[in-house]
Order: structure tokens, then C-alpha cells, then sequence
């Protein structure tokens, strides 16, 4: 057994040369160095898995954000490769996600453009918005701010989100117009142009949605039963949408199906992304800066929960502030090159780590391959059915559907169970931007609530020991004149208040009270606010002619009360032990017990 | 020695019959049924004093708000009766308050009204909103809401409220126009008019305020000297602005200093307080409405605050939430009678307790001593110089001003120093509603920030002992396959995540370890999103090979963890104590050490 470990302390770790300090800037110095053949052949093979699944999410996400297809196809190459440059996770795989493309329709919405072009330059300045954010965010370490959004709340966001995502593709199983950032509003609108239903466009619509699932659920057992490999299996089953869409581009094209009816993606240009800038207009970073915001931390939560679920498989770290930076630059690059707000997507991450990429170059790889879609297979994606890209979208969002939290939150909490019930609710009834504010200030209102009436319980000696019990709770004696109170809480000023009426409230309604001894065994810091309120009670103890005494005050507390005046107006004392005040207080007390 | 008290369950409580349910609402049927002739002569003492000290008061606040002198006079009657039958307090004193005032002024000015008909049909409609706002708080027992403004944020507003009050009766000290709700503005009106002094008003008004001040410094040692008792030499001092009003209307009227450009109170209606109805146009109400919030929160902190200080002297006890009840109908009632919003005054109250009010009765004898005013002396006042009343409130407002919370805060806490500058800074410069509003974001937010890093020490086994403490500041002995890390605060939401990384970070920079226990001795509470990390953390140090343990869960959180899939999931065990799973994990280790 060694006494004493050597921490590797802030001070020495800085102390490293300067190198030290743009490695952690740039990732791709540590691990480029590394890189070998190897290494190569992983990333290249996680490449092309996941490029094949991106081609048509990236399509149907730009979809999804009311957004031209080859939006989503630009979204997914420079920013994969500033990632690459930025990025801590070795697997994660950025690009455009299902409910950051839902919060950018909602939030290019709100501006209520009219053109089509200024709906894109919108969408641009909101990646660029968010990316400044994300990149500063992550300069000045605040990445702990995402923290405020607890698991209940993002739960529910994302299964809302989820089931709001999936009604809004309806209109595209059905060949028919609608809007609407909420469930009641997309329902009713869905439910007006019910009678334009185009017969052909919910063939291919609910062909594709029930071969997705078949896939899902059903081809890789079959894979497996034919003798693949569990992991080729699972890889392979996600080459369904590509199916999918060949197949139905095909029919459309040989059917000439669009010419009945059936929504088409039609052009999309040829070539390189183009060079983008965001619009400087204030009208438009004002009506976008709340929701930047809220993509942003969402992305950023939603990023990081995979990055570290990966990373800690491997035991490798990330570092969030880095990934905030990582992601801002990502957004960045968005902006700069035609695309819109991206961030780390979870499906798709997963299929990078599982088929075995090692670095962010697999990333930088996987957009060289989505460039050659966008310079080559543009002119195949002309008869592509939207029904079909809505397909994708539904069955992949339904996943993030999940319920079950509302009843493991039951279980757990009541408190727990209102931020989700309440985020759920709120997001599909208000859309997603008051949707997740609102579940962060119930969170944090639930928490302050909670805090602000700590459990203080009136405690008694246990007969011949030294402790001191609640006396609810135990059998534990007290003695008519004092009283003993254990505060369960760390003291500032939501509880401060609580405390003193329940003091006041217990010496009232009992004349023989002489001492009241607070016993502050948890009591973790006590603020100036409730310092104030400690003097007070003692001025107002000391009117009634009772004395106010402390016990078992934690060092770092003492430290503090010792440079405010409180101690020397204390009618009482500070005792180190409980059992100490009580042998000072009323030794005949203790004798009598023993 | 008893052994365990006989504590009065709530339950108990509520088992008596419905009387005490309508005594908790109306206060009046308590101390009502044993007022006796002793008490009546007390409180009419007390009356008469408060009544020569509200007449000024009423006027000069009136003003402060923007309103007619006339309005000070209504708010002081109907509310006071109100208060009388709902308030649990036997001393407070309600009435016009500067600080309420000043607000008032801030949030009808915001409505941006033309006609002063329609800025006092606002002010009353204010006084009416933030009435239902605080009786409704008050029915739901809502009144620790109030809680959330720290002290620091109060002490730091009012002292900005006093130098923003007394910068705004310069203008009539000087004679001359001016404006604006920050300093900045309020400074930059004045310099702009300053050319327009009026130099006999200058002379009125400085010496009535050089009388003032002497009147409160200077007056009593004289009076003391003169032989008269300390307590009524206390009280005559507090007549002295009635003496000013008196004499500088006298000087007016004789000099026809009004006509010579010195700016007069005029006619003020002589008669009952008008009925009058608050305005219920939508725009009024939503104009209005964050105002009526932060005016009834201030001017309940404000008052439940006195009414505490003072019960507590007499070791009687307010009811916060009955309090609510009491002031709401206060403004209710000042709502119908040509009132504007009030609350219970500081200096008001205590001289009302010093000069021997028992009951709430006081109050009403008060009411109506300020009706008779209303009745005969209103043409009195024709005369009266605003500047004189500017005075008085100038007098009254410094009192609040008290820079000495900033040297208090600076050495107990930079935190609390932090929230203090920060809310005189932004009262100052953007006005008292964005002041007291970030005042109290400020404070949740810096607090927040405090527990989302909590204190986490790795702790090792005191030689010799069964104690394990923080290895950074004893000799305490490790070892190298087992980290023990003892968390000093509950675990929520906002520091799950940290916590994550801590141990992330702890176990990846040390390939020996296999072991971490979580020592939760200080741990109050777990929360579903902790939950969740700590299930997390679980995973990701089974991916790395290292076992989890969990050493002095109190009860109540261990309930808590039985409800959930945790406790299977978790790779090591749950100690008792943390010298078990040393003894557990590593018997070899105590031997040695022992």
C-alpha cells in the first residue's frame, strides 16, 4: 500500500511546453503522428460503411429542415472535415441529424420568409450563429452549461421531438400539403388536404416505411441464418435505405410515376459545395439567436452523450470544451460551404465505431466519399420519391421514441416524472424551442424547490452512545430545554427563510425552551444570505431569551463564519461534537440517560 | 429528562373545527375577541404618531410615483383597514413606501401614457394586478417564492433604489425639469435644465432637507438634554418634517413665493376617497404585469421582513402566507379607493411598535386619522412647496442607501460580493425592474454554478484509525487499486456530469486501478439524471475492467436506489461503512497498515 498519490496537478500539467497547448487545440497532431497503414484500412473501411447510410439521410434531413437535398449533402462534408481537424472522439460521426434539422425548420419558420433562397441564407446564418456560439463556448470552458439540461428533460425533448418529426413526414407518405411546428397544428393541417391523398405517392410511401422496419427487424436474422457475421449482418442491414431508394427512384422513372403525382426531388446541381456566407442582417441574428442556442446545446448534449458512451468503450477520452470546439468549427465550415446546423449523430456513430473506425480521419474520409455523390450521383437522385426519403426519416426517428422513461421516472421520482411529463407535453403542444426551455427552467425551477425546503430533523441521544438520531425516527431522549435541530442541506438563500420559521415555529408553541443547538454535520457552505438570516434568528432567539449554539460545523464553513462578526454575536457557542453541547448544556441530562 | 417531545402534527392542527380555518384567514377574529380598553389606548397613541408621520409621507411619495398628492392620502386609508381584518402582523405599518413607489413610477412610465387621468388609472390598475397577485400567492401558500431573492440582492437594490429616488427629487430641490428611471438619464436631464434653477426653490429646498437631517441627528440629543424621556424624544423627532411642511407652506402663502416661480402641491380635493375601478384593457394588463411581479415580491420581502423583526421581539409570530392575504387586499383595496400600490413601510412600523401599537387596530385608527386629513386639512396644502417634500423623501431615502453590504459581502463570500455589486450596478444603470430582475437570475444562477462543481476529495484511511479523510490534507494512506472519492454534495442534473468526468479522468491517467468506491456520506439526494450517470459510469468502468462501489448511503437515497435497476447493475457492492470496503477490497492493505 503506497501513502499519498502524486496527482497530476493543473499547475503541472501546464507547465508542459507550449506544444502541449495547440495539441489540445488540435487533436489531429496527437493522433495524425500515429497514423499508419493499419489504422488506414479501419477508417477507410468505417468510411464507406457510413457514407452509404449518410447519402440518403443527409437527403432526407435537408428535407426534414425544409431545406433543398443538396443542402444536406454540402452539410456533410466540410464540416466532417473540420471535425476531423477539431474533434476528440475517434468514432464520432458528424452531419446532419433528425431533431437539429426539425429545430431548424422550426426556427427558420419563426422568420416567416418568403423566397426559398432566403429560407436557405437563413438556415446557413443559423449554422454560423451556432457555430460562433459552440466554438466561444468551448474557448472559454463553458461547456458545464450543457449540464443544466438534466436526462429527464432531454428524454422527453427527444421522444417528443421524435413524434413530432415523424407527423410532419406524413404529408410526404401521402402526397399532400401541410404545415406546422406543433402536433395540433400538423394533425389539423394534415387533416384538412386529407382529400388530396395521392394514391401512388402512399403506395411507395408505406412500401418503403414497412421495408424499413423488415430491415430493422427482419434482414438480419435472415443475414445471419445465411451464414453472415454478426457485425457484417448488422452493417449490411443498414445499406436498406440505399435499397430503398433505388428501388423507387427506379419504379418512378420506369412508371413515369411523377408525371401521376408522386413528389419528386428533381434537380440537384452538380459539383463542388459552393462557397456561402452567412447574412450580417441584425433582424435575422435576432430573430435566430435564442434558437441557435437551443440547437446548439441541444447538439452539443445529444454529441457528447455518444462521443463518451464510444469513447469509454475503448477507455480513451473526450474532452468536452474541445468538442465544443469541434462542433462550433464544424458549424463554421457548415456555413461556409452551402450546408445548415449539424452536429454528431447517434445511429450513424455507432455504425463508425462498430465498423471499426480508429481516428476522425474516417470522418474525413466518409466526406470524400459524400463529395463524389454530390460531383457524381446528383443527376440519379432526379426521380427519387420524397415519399420515400419521409420513409427513411420516420423509421428512423421512431427509434428515438421512448416512453418507457416516463415510467422509469414514476418509479424513481415525482419530481423526476414532472420535468419529463412536462417537457413531452410542452414540446408537442408548443413546438420544440419552448419546448426545451421551458423543461430547463422546470428542471432548475424543481431542483431550487427541492433545495429550498430541506429536511431538518429534531434529534435526541441515542441512550448510551455518543449519537444523535432523529426522534421520529428513534428512540432517542431530549431534554425539555433544548432542542436539537440536524439541517440536512447546505444553507443559502432560497432556504434560509425555511429554516428560521421553522425555528421560530418549534420555540413558540413550547415556553421551556432555553438552548436551541443547530447540529451542521451536512451543511456544506452557508451564504451570505443565510449568514444574515442565522444572525437574525439569533437576535430574535436572543429577544425571547433563548440561546442559539452550532455543532459539528465543517471546517471550510467555520473558516468562513470566523471573518464575519456572527461568532462574536452568537448568544451560544460552536461546539465541535453534538455530544459535547449537550454535556455542556445539561450534564445532568447525560448522567440521568447513562 | 423527557423522553421525545409531543410535536403538533399538521394533521392534528387541521383537525379542529372550520373556526380555525376562517381565524387563519381573517387574523382581526383572534385579537379582535380580547381587545380591551388598555389596548385601545395603546393603539391609539401609536395612531396618532404614525398619522402626524404619514400625512407628509403620503404626499411626498405621491409625488415620487408621478402621481397627485391626493392619491398618497387614498393609498393610506382603505388599505390600512384591509390590513387591519387579513394582516398578522400587530406593528406593521402599510402604506405608500418609497421603494414602491419609485417602481410604480418606473412601470406606469413604461406604458409611455400621455394624460396623467391615464397614468393614474395605470398606477391604480398596478395596485389592483399586483393585489390578485399576492392574495392568489398568498391562497396557494406560495410566499416562499420570495425566498429566491437573496439578501444580497436586496440589500443591493434598495441601496441603489435610495440614490435613484434621491437623484430623482433633485429636480424639484432645484426647481426645474427632469426625468428618466437610470441615473445616467435621471443626471443627463438635470445637467441639460440646470440653466433653469429656480433660486428661491433652491433655498426652500435645501434648507428643508439641512432641517431634516438635523432634526434626525441633531434633535433628540437636544430634546434628551431638555429632560425628556429617550423614547418620546425618539418620537417628537419623527414630527419634524410635518414642522417643515408647515413652515415652508407658511413662507409661501405669506411671500407669494409661488408666484416667483416656486412649484406648489395646488389644489388637492378635499372629501372621501373616490370610488375607483382599475382599467382591464389587455395592453394595460400585459404592460403592467412583470411589473405588478417584481413590485408585490419587493414589497413582500420588504414588509414580511419589518413585520418578522418585529414580531419576534415580542416573541409573537407572522404568517408569511397570511401576509400575502393581508397585503393583497391592501392593494386591492387601494385599487378601489384612488390608491396606488403599498406595502408595509420600514421606519413607519417601527415607530408604530416603539410608540406601543399592540394590534392591528392601530392601523385602522390610523386609516382614520389620514381620512380626517383627506376631509379638512387639504386646502392647507395648497401652499406647500414640492420642494419640501422632496426633501423629506431625500432625508427618508438615504437612509436606505448603505454601500457597506459591498465591504460585508467582499469579505465573506466574492460570490455574494458578485451578486450584490452586479444588482447595484444594473439598478443604477438600466433602471430598478432589469436591476432586481437579474439581481435574482444572478444570484440562482451563480448558485447553481456552485453546486454544478462540487467539492469531491479522494480519501484515504487514517493510520491507526477507522476514519478515511481527504488525502490532500492528512497523512491518510491509499491503495494503488483503489480510489475512494467522498462527494460533499447531493448529486443532481447540473453536476452528474462533472462528477463523470472527475472519475473518468481519475482512472484513465492510472492503469493500476481496479477498484472505486463512492464514499456518499454527504450525498442527500440522487436524482434521475445522477442516477442515470452513476449507471453511466458504472458501464464505462466495467468497458475498462474496474468495479464500482458505493460506501454510506444514507436511507432515504438508498430507498431511492432499491426503486431502481441500479443496484443489479452495479459491478461491485454497496458498504455500509467506507472501512468495510476497504476491509472488503483490500484486507491485506489494513493489515499493513495497522
Amino acid at each position: 500500500m503506497t501513502s499519498k498519490n502524486e496527482p497530476t496537478s493543473p499547475s503541472e500539467r501546464s507547465g508542459h511546453k507550449t506544444g502541449a497547448r495547440i495539441k489540445r487545440y488540435f487533436p489531429v497532431l496527437e493522433w495524425g503522428k500515429r497514423y499508419d497503414r493499419t489504422t488506414l484500412t479501419s477508417d477507410l473501411v468505417a468510411a464507406v460503411i457510413v457514407t452509404i447510410m449518410l447519402i440518403p439521410q443527409s437527403l432526407a434531413y435537408a428535407l426534414l429542415a425544409g431545406l433543398p437535398p443538396e443542402m444536406g449533402l454540402y452539410a456533410s462534408i466540410a464540416p466532417l472535415l473540420a471535425y476531423a481537424i477539431f474533434g476528440t472522439s475517434r468514432a464520432l460521426a458528424v452531419g446532419p441529424v433528425a431533431v437539429v434539422s426539425l429545430m431548424t425548420a422550426a426556427a427558420v419558420g419563426n422568420l416567416g420568409l418568403e423566397s426559398p433562397a432566403e429560407y436557405a441564407v437563413a438556415a446557413i446564418t443559423l449554422a454560423f450563429i451556432s457555430g460562433v456560439m459552440l466554438t466561444v463556448l468551448g474557448l472559454l470552458r463553458l461547456g458545464f452549461l450543457a449540464n443544466f439540461l438534466s436526462h429527464p428533460v432531454i428524454a422527453g425533448f427527444i421522444t417528443a421531438s421524435g413524434i413530432l418529426i415523424a407527423a410532419s413526414q406524413l404529408k410526404h407518405i401521402l402526397g399532400i400539403q401541410a404545415e406546422g411546428h406543433t402536433l395540433i397544428h400538423l394533425l389539423g393541417s394534415l387533416s384538412a388536404h386529407l382529400s388530396e391523398t395521392n394514391f401512388i405517392t402512399v403506395v411507395i410511401g408505406v412500401l418503403s416505411t414497412a421495408f424499413l422496419f423488415w430491415v430493422r427487424k427482419g434482414l438480419k436474422p435472415l443475414l445471419l441464418s445465411a451464414g453472415l457475421a454478426g457485425r457484417s449482418a448488422d452493417l449490411l442491414a443498414k445499406a436498406g435505405p440505399v435499397l430503398a431508394v433505388a428501388a423507387t427512384t427506379l419504379a418512378v422513372w420506369l412508371f413515369g410515376l411523377d408525371q401521376r403525382g408522386v413528389a419528386i426531388v428533381g434537380e440537384v446541381p452538380t459539383g463542388l459545395p459552393p462557397l456561402t456566407l452567412p447574412s450580417f442582417s441584425p433582424d435575422i441574428w435576432q430573430g435566430l439567436f435564442v434558437s441557435a442556442l437551443l440547437i446548439s446545446i441541444i447538439g452539443f448534449v445529444e454529441s457528447v452523450s455518444v462521443a463518451q458512451t464510444l469513447a469509454a468503450k475503448r477507455r480513451q477520452r473526450i474532452e468536452p470544451d474541445q468538442e465544443l470546439i469541434g462542433l462550433g468549427t464544424s458549424n463554421i465550415a457548415a456555413s461556409l460551404t452551402g450546408g445548415y446546423p449539424v452536429t454528431g449523430g447517434f445511429a450513424r456513430s455507432v455504425v463508425n465505431f462498430d465498423a471499426g473506425a480508429e481516428t476522425p480521419a474516417a470522418g474525413a474520409f466518409t466526406a470524400i466519399g459524400i463529395l463524389f455523390a454530390a460531383l457524381l450521383l446528383t443527376p440519379l437522385l432526379f426521380f427519387l420519391p420524397k415519399a420515400t426519403l419521409a420513409a427513411t426519416i420516420i423509421v428512423a426517428v421512431l427509434s428515438l421514441v421512448d416512453f418507457s422513461i416516463l415510467a422509469r421516472a414514476w418509479g424513481y421520482s415525482r419530481v423526476d416524472f414532472a420535468a419529463v411529463a412536462a417537457t413531452i407535453v410542452l414540446t408537442l403542444g408548443f413546438g420544440v424551442e419552448v419546448g426545451v426551455s421551458s423543461g430547463v427552467m422546470i428542471s432548475i425551477g424543481l431542483f431550487l424547490y427541492k433545495t429550498s425546503r430541506p429536511h431538518v430533523a429534531e434529534v435526541g441521544l441515542v441512550p448510551g452512545t455518543q449519537h444523535f438520531r432523529n426522534i421520529k425516527r428513534h428512540e432517542a431522549s431530549t431534554h425539555p430545554e433544548i432542542v436539537t435541530l440536524r439541517i440536512d442541506e447546505s444553507l443559502y438563500f432560497a432556504n434560509a427563510s425555511f429554516l428560521q420559521d421553522l425555528i421560530l415555529d418549534r420555540v413558540i408553541r413550547d415556553e421551556a425552551i432555553k438552548h436551541v443547538v443547530l447540529m451542521c454535520s451536512a451543511v456544506n457552505e452557508i451564504d451570505l444570505s443565510a449568514l444574515e438570516t442565522l444572525e437574525a434568528i439569533n437576535t430574535r432567539l436572543k429577544d425571547m431569551g433563548i440561546t442559539l449554539h452550532l455543532s459539528e460545523v465543517k471546517g471550510p464553513v467555520m473558516d468562513r463564519l470566523r471573518r464575519s462578526h456572527f461568532l462574536d454575536e452568537l448568544t451560544g457557542e460552536v461546539f465541535l461534537a453534538q455530544y459535547d453541547a449537550i454535556q455542556k448544556l445539561s450534564p445532568d441530562a447525560i448522567r440521568e440517560v447513562e
